[in-house]
């Protein structure tokens, strides 16, 4: 299958914290490669999210790059679909045949963006796609997730991770958790 | 259609207030008619979700209550089922059918309990239906969003907006909005 990789536009320590990691979480959850955050350099989010990958299992990789252009144009020289999610784009329902067709059929490498407050012009000209998750205003979390949920059509959510010291098993009350290595 | 309503357990002013913000607009862009934040009162957290129902559209309810489990209680008993989303739950694929039968054929109304850091245990007992959006660590503004995205299966993206003074028309590239009212 082709990967898919997360760029995150706009990092900011003071404020984005919090919501860069559920962003990283879900690339992960959601079935993404890696994501590259761009923005300030913010050491405790990227150990953070690599102590989760280590518990819970990848591969999926983890990376600052200061300079997001380029990225993307990177990217774009390898031949990856730059797809940025903005609630200004085409919406999800109107375009995700044609990306999953890139995806699957011409066998295309993704990279998804997605922005903190105020995205660059330059942004929506770069990307192929500018997609919206419905031209509502809500979260850059939300909008990866869906996304990523709807190109793999919900697989995502019963893949096996590699390595994982845990693993939840489900379970209607309660938590029941696995523990695959005494290492923790 | 039947109710969703949102709640969202322990919310903190200090640590929680953007990744409540984004909680609030992914219950309004996905379908919800309200959400209730429990925890600490935040007035900039419920003004700000308040703007964005005047200027995008509604209907959409925000409020403050103190006590979760008086909530809780009240809408098991005016008969709304209670799923709480969590990563130790079902996993969606094998619970969405159940759940999708008792809104849309038995009518039931929906009490969606997400959770900030650790949610106590009286909630999974609470709770009609345990929910893992995935069964691994990620962020309860994209399990929000996906759990409604998959009850709806999609048609919440093309909703339309009552009383809304902005709207977005879709676009390859750059932004494009429609001003419906002066008063902005």
């Amino acid at each position: 299958m082709p990967e898919i990789w997360v760029l995150r536009l706009g990092h900011r320590k003071s404020r984005d914290k919090r919501v860069s990691t559920h962003v990283g979480l879900v690339a992960r959850a959601f079935g993404a490669s890696g994501i590259i955050f761009s923005g300030e350099y913010d050491n405790q989010l990227l150990e953070s999210l690599k102590k989760v990958v280590e518990k819970w299992g990848g591969p999926f990789q983890i990376i600052h790059e200061q300079n997001w252009k380029r990225v993307i144009k990177e990217k774009k020289n390898l031949g990856y679909l730059i797809v940025h999610l903005t609630m200004y784009g085409l919406n999800l329902p109107m375009i995700i045949n044609e990306i999953r067709h890139k995806f699957y059929e011409e066998r295309k490498n993704l990279l998804v963006i997605i922005g903190a407050e105020k995205v660059p012009g330059v942004v929506y000209e770069l990307a192929d796609y500018n997609v919206a998750i419905g031209n509502q205003p809500h979260s850059e979390v939300a909008a990866l997730a869906v996304f990523l949920d709807w190109l793999f059509e919900g697989r995502e959510l019963e893949r096996e991770f590699k390595n994982a010291k845990l693993k939840i098993i489900p379970c209607k009350k309660g938590k029941k958790i696995l523990k695959l290595s005494d290492n923790l």
